[in-house]
């Protein structure tokens, strides 16, 4: 058995590794933290998990927790996930952090987006991005994952092949993201109690989200020099899920079939990859609480745009769903394993 | 491998047996009913389902399913599903029957409820009520199995020990129970239309709800006697999940503590069953997407009135989970197998 | 123009204050008070209520404002409004106070629900109980006026003929309510986050809703004696609305349609009271954005027990639009000024 | 009083319009007709308009309705509206359709995009299209309104002055629109059904929505010459509601400042447009219920884009309120009549 440690198991990414990880049969759950729930038990805070019996929060020390996993799982807020990361990287651990501390390559891009100081840029090296489709031979041999974000995910999938084959004017590209309110995170405040959200849809962050220079960069790595794209962010009155429609002027006079056998040439053999057939476009209900990423795509005739229609679950394939798909690639687990449920639906 | 094949596979409890089995590694889905859909895949009706990828909904003839498998699930509308039940059963299948046509052991009483004549009122005595937590012996040997209601579900698991026990009086047994819009199946009616539902709730089918003998069947086979109810059943804005609040004067001066502990005695070694500490009580979201049933009780000093509140899932523990749960048991697989996913939370 | 003040804007009772005062031609808003918004724009709190261009928040001083209106509106929390109102009322000045602070008018029973000490009892008896459908004659004269609780409002109105005429055993109500989230005001708790809330429904203060002293005293006085209930309140995911379940044995055979017409008798001439016909049962969207409240009844045949369901919008009639019919009232306005909008629907 | 009658008010634009005109003190509804419902009282059908007490839907016949208004509000299915419009139209009737029959001036385009004829070809130049802050001098003298659809208003409202003075790239446009789910009308459809729509969202009708040629007709006369767009539309988990983020390449170097300042200088005197000032965003809870248009705008400085976001209730701007306001304009009464209410927030 793998013995797992979750550092930050009270917010909603950190729940969700509890929630994956009870039907995993390979790993243990060795010890969770939370500096607001420390000392109470999880099945308190959740009782949803109730079969974590006995297991309780604890206060995140890394003198005390550094030898007791194999692998740990930060689902930290950005910022603190650095040193964390950074001292069991140090003691050998396998790392697997959902924070953005180590997805920028860039530390000074990453310091003016974040407006926080990177302590660690030499790890920045170290770090592989997590996302398997694009990366999973580095993920095999990696110690320090940098898993990737919600939007990120959403959009670096069905662009990748596009953008690798230079089909599309990397200057034309705008997206148009919309997210359930679990990503803005479990935290008191006004701005996302349910009446403030519920029968509300907004734009926010308009230009100047966080995810854009990690899109922009992983965009960047497949076209082969660098991208500013447009994006923008929605708030969605729902839990779970990200839709992401994106726009780009084409190269070439591709159909949408033709667009379609791109996807599907470049995802055949991904186990979470899905790539509708022509008509058909995806909703986040074909992804509630499942690892699957759905594609569909049109061509626009009159416009000779090609439009792409992507849906993630962003606590799933998002954030903590792809954390244990790496953690399964890293330790040659089967990658589908604890993984496999299909869509709540309805 | 168990051959299972489905009657009934486009509403929400048949689309939820194929969701459910699809992560149950001894069973092999070899056919699916549609009558709207027959002769189209069913990953292109539910693309959720992409895995069932070749499988196509068919035309429902007896003649032609009758060998192809070993256990069936109708998932039919009452009063359709008697005579499907029945030349399976004749024809030595066992039958895991989701409607109500098998449920309500007086065929006059189902005839006055459900305004439908009862064809095959012989076959009521060979029919099991699959509620595990009452009937696991008798499933264990059943050949027809009348899976239970949704709302009886939530209703008969909390009151059981205290009717059993005569803790309470009959006569003062009041239920007030709210359900996901999932409950009402799926179908073209305006007033199930989402602009309809949304910011609405609103009781309906007051003092006439059909599930109102087989609870008072059940209830009275627990107390001895017959048992006459008050059921008002109310429709909520969300997908799944019913939560019964239940109102008993008793006969015993009990404490919230001693009525938690009836229910732990009851309870203690059923999978499903949580009963929650003093001070909680449970919500919805604890099951959703689960087959468990979470109960919470308080016993009112200013009214000596017990108060039970009880959550499941309509769709799992109140359908299709319970449904396989019982072919479980009467396989003799391990009676969780395929249903210990924990609530999809948020 | 009547002058308007009022002290606490920013909540949810105060911002519909804010919104249905906008539309009445006889009054102006001369202030708004907000501790924590001080200084800023209503507007910019609230940019759907732009037409308060210039009005901005300010501080709570009472010797400030104390000359500045005729009438005071105070949505201030339980505990805090006690002060403002009994200053206001010594300088002579009309008050209604939202909170549950002169309610109850048994200082006791208060202190013992509401865990604070009351330091104005002379007032209680001053205070009138702005249920202008039971109290109207008095409302004319009052100074202060003690604005029902939302839920206590959706009780009283359905039961009270009941009561007065003693068709009911006192002893056997059971009171199942449901609101919406606003109800639980605007503050920044993770349990109100739209997360925890959305897809959820559960019970909350079983058998200790401070709603219960509340309800108790007006049923006693419609009775002639004292009552005792059990009340169970439910959280909703919707915005706005509560819908109650009322269950009472009868002491008189009566039928739905007899008790449909005990309704229509004591409420034909009220403008926002809706009794609705033998077959139809209210749901929140008849009331929602409106002071209405709907009243629907059956009488189980099976168990002779008297169910009234009502509805209203917790913050109109529940709470900010009853305030507005009670100042309407005590000016001598048309009391339906400013409060004869139909329901939002969907 | 005016004497209106609805053609068609058993669907969410015709009864928006009966809730509407409820508050309405210059007119009187003389008729709404209704196939389905013909000879039912309209507060049977539609329980929260009880003060339309005697009002009873009826059957459409010309003949019978013609000379009974002054003016008819067509809430029909586009293609049926034609022949009611015209014959109405020859009796010398004002009338409003809020269907798209007359909104393309180019007979060829509907019948392209609508796959139905258009019989009445000769009457397009007649029509007037209803949106006042363009055409409310036309308006003013107009017998025939052809009101604009839902998305085309807020859409059209943003860019109108930046395509008028020629400040951004006409063909670098694109549209990314979300709709409540009002927008698909009343009928009984799965996929309209609650749990189909709820804890979902997708995009619809890529690249072929049929509002895109009224959008390209009234931006290309904007701007002086044709215009083709990408217009991407969702589908929004509420009730009510349409938000339109709108990207352009910018000609000029406009700052955010700038582009705000031609919005407001374009508006300055609309009743019912508000320009967001810098920083703020607007949002689906600002305009529910209401005949407003929010409007907020960024311009990315990374990409040189114009970032317009518009918001609007499609049931009041986008249909049934707007039609009330074309009317108020040909009848010489205060335009903002009947349609000042503000939010309805939470």
């Amino acid at each position: 058995m793998l013995k797992v440690f979750i550092c930050g198991g009270s917010g909603y990414t950190g729940s969700e590794l509890l929630r994956i990880l009870a039907l995993h049969d390979e790993v243990e759950i060795v010890g969770v933290t939370s500096e607001k729930s420390a000392g109470i038990k999880v099945s308190e805070i959740f009782p949803a998990f109730f079969i974590y019996k006995e297991l309780k929060f604890e206060s995140l020390q890394i003198e005390k927790i550094k030898s007791r996993a194999d692998v740990y799982f930060l689902a930290l807020p950005h910022g603190k996930s650095q040193q964390v990361a950074a001292e069991l990287f140090q003691a050998g651990k396998k790392v697997i952090d959902l924070s953005a501390d180590f997805r920028i390559k860039n530390a000074s891009i990453y310091e003016q987006w974040y407006k926080t100081q990177h302590l660690y840029p030499e790890l920045l090296k170290e770090a592989v991005y997590g996302l398997p489709e694009i990366y999973r031979e580095q993920i095999k041999k990696a110690t320090l994952i940098a898993n990737p974000g919600c939007y990120p995910t959403s959009v670096i999938l069905p662009l990748y092949p596009f953008l690798k084959n230079k089909l599309i004017e990397a200057s034309t590209i705008i997206i148009d993201s919309c997210s359930g309110v679990s990503g803005a995170g479990r935290k008191a405040e006004i701005s996302l109690n349910y009446c403030e959200v519920n029968e509300d849809f907004r734009a926010y962050n308009v230009a100047k989200h966080r995810h854009t220079p990690e899109i922009e960069q992983e965009l960047g790595f497949a076209f082969g020099s660098s991208i500013t794209i447009d994006f923008t962010t929605h708030l969605l009155p729902l839990n779970r899920g990200i839709l992401s429609t994106i726009y780009a002027s084409m190269n070439k006079d591709l159909s949408t079939a033709d667009a379609i056998e791109i996807l599907r040439q470049q995802y055949q053999n991904e186990p979470f990859i899905q790539i509708l057939p022509e008509g058909e476009i995806p909703g986040i209900k074909h992804v509630k609480g499942t690892n699957y990423c759905y594609i569909g795509t049109v061509v626009n005739p009159r416009t000779k745009r090609l439009i792409l229609v992507s849906a993630i679950d962003n606590l799933v394939k998002g954030a903590s769903g792809q954390a244990v798909q790496n953690m399964n690639i890293m330790f040659g687990i089967d990658e589908t394993k604890a993984l496999r449920s299909l869509a709540l639906s309805p």
